[in-house]
């Protein structure tokens, strides 16, 4: 059946949907919520149906996912057929009953993701067959190579691109801000490309968002790297892996994520890295929590990047407390700037950046990696070469301290005992942080008067919440009461706490990408 | 935030989806694709957000599936904010790492499949983890027994209500067309609830539309069934167990059916049915293809029935080949009414139909079930009854059997050898009716000239194929060219296939609810 369509203006979030009127839809035999193939010269697109009675009969409404997938206008005409199920379903029920997906199998399933010809329903259903039955390395490889297939690719034509990636977890965890800088200025290429928060208080690319846009393409960010050895930038409008995007939207609220492994080696095997360090968190409230499973980890990303041609090595930190004095984007921009400029000194934060840079330069071929990195941050070499990447990226090189402002409204947490700083709860500071307005409002987040290992008096300041509206900050004290982010007592305390008759229930996360 | 509704005339198939202005949606702090809850007074509804340029700042479109649930007009104000991640996901994720589920678990998830406060990866999620890691009978009486509080039902106040079903499979099955009136004829009540064709080429409900309107709603259903004892209702409409018809969406394309057992035994609790019979069509090209598995799935059935109070028995009938002569929905029901009236007689139909009304009698405490419902044929008592029925659902009490004609269009296909009919494959005939119109088309289908066991010389016409429409009737001849459908030789070939490079893919599919 022919129709014209009708440009709705309406944005989905990613699916395509298309508004039939009812004697349409009746004609070609559909229902709402069914699936058509909508076809136009060679171009064709699966969407699903919705009925509505404010289109007219002989027409078609778009939403903008279908408008800019086949780059139709008001008006164009299409072919519309009801659509045939996928092949790839086939797969996903093999995998469903436990048998191993070849890579034909695997790259029809993800090229139908992107396409749209597989639904919600059936997407969720492979990521959950995914994480119940597993994937074994040549399934992860094959998913890798589809992701990248079906996505942008950045090609500098180097022959040593190296990279950088963290599986996330730690608040205040700025040590890209300051990696990218380091490797940059010791002339080696690293195109670095971060995710804005999901359930965190701030992504790279939300923090670096304070210091510079972030939100390029593929030939701006190409011309950034070109010049400057490094950027920093959101991956979110690039395209590098368009089905990881999507699968990541069924893992999110069901906190799994099988396809961790493809996930992170898929984007930097888009920008065609050839050296790359990669940071596992590890401890109590991080996402690793033992070393043996980090170590489990780390064996499987290193003989993934392998088979993708990925020299991969991988560094275990300390994931137990958050890095640094300062928590959310623009607090945490602030203080990566500042140990740029030698403006501070951040012990845990330094040591952890050059741990990381010092891994990269040595793997590039470098000798005494940790102290040629301390030296790029002694001599300001870091700093000149961020101050190119921001100038270049559209932001202002010579930003200031003062420029980078705390939310104004704040509340001061005082301590109500005495003794030392035991322990930190990564994930209530992520809340509180969540809940005063960060990562949307940048200025909101928590500065920490007292870190991990200080004395602390009764009365001290421990820590102190930033928010922009005071209904945020409101929100995030609020929490205080049935929560205890901070541990302060004496290092002798045994006592961890009581089950009763009501089980205590923990939440679980997602794995950053 | 408040917000001033426009309804939108549009139907998206069940799912609740709001339209929000960019600008509100970014002070609310919501994507596409993001849930919000709406209030209005003291009812709430979790809906999918798409986000719209044709809906001004300050009001909020609305789908059908919004507007009827939260009974909203043009204009209602509504309060608007983020949904907070329902608790059930947790216990989803719980049921995702293997663990089992209470029975206030599965309550609150089935309540938010049906509040749509959870989306379409999460319900796949669990619908594909109930698959993987099974459920036991205790969570199968939980979902039974959710699904029926989470829906209406019938009560007729009788102390005894039976009720007959079919795990389906059988091409041509149209027993419930004769079970029916006979049971009714007999005294007994039956409210029997139908469905429509998914994979096959027509349900009950389809065949039965032939005959009279079928989608009834509650008050109707109750009406006729007091007055006849019997009726013959499409369950679409009755909203019996409506969370079972979101769970069978994710089910269908993925050819998994966890939910197989509650969804069987929710719709006969739903309308208060205390004694039940189920046909368990067993054999090559069944569902069911062992004795072996038919039997315990049997036994579940069962328990599953007496832990719901409804005694059950099954029946295990051969469901290797068609049921009758005819196929498609107008051709069964002519079948049926034929039988009825005692203008023809088909063997195999009025087998399965005495045994199954039989078992149905001798439960309520009649003797010789087989041979009453017999007699019931015989007399003609069931085709009185069967008229009664027909009328008060609004059909033509004195339908003929010409006035249910087949599709004018029509071929015959011939033998090429001679021999005898060795077997009949379901799913290919089922394909051919479909591709001939059938269930859409009510004329169209296959009527055999031959079956099992019959003698067949080379040229005979072993079946025709009817259609409506000379396109549909080409699309269907043209699937014979690589199919065999009925196989014709000599009973003692031995010979199977062969398997060379290409193996076989032996596509699955869904049991009938």
């Amino acid at each position: 059946m022919q129709l014209k369509t009708r440009i709705l203006g309406i944005d989905s979030g990613g699916k395509a949907i298309a508004f039939l009127n009812k004697n349409d839809a009746d004609e070609i035999g559909i229902r709402a919520s069914g699936r058509i193939t909508l076809k136009i010269g060679k171009r064709s697109l699966t969407a699903i149906v919705n009925i509505t009675t404010s289109v007219r009969r002989g027409f078609i409404g778009i939403n903008e996912e279908i408008k800019k997938h086949l780059g139709l206008k008001q008006n164009s005409i299409v072919e519309i057929e009801i659509a045939t199920f996928p092949k790839s379903l086939q797969s996903i029920h093999n995998k469903l009953t436990g048998r191993r997906l070849g890579f034909d199998e695997i790259s029809e399933i993800v090229r139908d993701v992107v396409q749209g010809s597989l639904n919600e329903n059936e997407i969720s259903a492979f990521v959950t067959a995914l994480s119940l039955q597993g994937l074994d390395l040549d399934e992860a490889t094959g998913l890798a190579l589809a992701m990248v297939d079906t996505g942008k690719q950045l090609d500098l034509g180097k022959k040593i691109v190296v990279d950088k990636h963290s599986i996330g977890g730690v608040p205040g965890d700025k040590t890209s801000l300051l990696v990218v800088p380091i490797i940059a200025a010791m002339g080696l290429t690293i195109p670095k490309v971060s995710s804005r928060a999901i359930t965190s208080a701030g992504g790279t690319a939300d923090r670096a968002e304070s210091l510079m846009p972030v939100d390029l393409e593929i030939p701006e960010m190409e011309k950034v790297v070109k010049k400057t050895n490094g950027c920093l930038v959101w991956g979110g409008s690039l395209d590098l892996a368009p089905a990881d995007d999507i699968f990541v939207r069924s893992e999110y609220s069901l906190y799994i994520d099988p396809l961790l492994l493809p996930s992170i080696m898929s984007k930097k095997r888009a920008v065609n890295a050839t050296h790359l360090v990669i940071d596992i968190p590890t401890g109590r409230g991080a996402k690793m929590q033992t070393i043996g499973e980090s170590d489990f980890l780390a064996k499987e990303l290193i003989e993934l990047g392998r088979r993708l041609g990925i020299h991969t090595q991988c560094i275990l930190t300390n994931g137990e407390r958050p890095v640094g004095f300062a928590l959310g984007p623009a607090l945490e921009a602030r203080e990566a700037l500042a140990v740029l400029m030698n403006k501070s000194f951040v012990p845990d934060l330094v040591d952890k950046v050059c741990h990381i840079a010092g891994g990269i330069l040595e793997m590039a071929g470098r000798k005494n990696g940790y102290q040629l990195a301390r030296e790029a941050l002694r001599t300001g070499k870091a700093e000149k070469k961020m101050r190119e990447i921001i100038g270049l990226q559209g932001g202002n090189p010579k930003i200031r301290l003062e420029d980078l402002n705390a939310g104004d409204e704040k509340y001061m947490v005082r301590s109500k005992n005495s003794g030392e700083i035991l322990w930190m709860d990564n994930l209530s500071l992520i809340e509180i942080a969540r809940a005063a307005g960060a990562p949307k409002d940048k200025g909101a987040g928590i500065i920490f008067n007292k870190k991990f290992g200080d004395d602390v008096h009764q009365g001290d300041v421990v820590y102190t919440i930033h928010a922009e509206k005071p209904r945020k900050l409101s929100r995030a004290v609020e929490l205080l009461s049935d929560m205890e982010p901070i541990g302060i007592g004496k290092s002798y305390e045994m006592f961890i706490h009581k089950i009763k008759e009501s089980t205590v229930i923990k939440r679980s996360f997602t794995i950053e990408r």
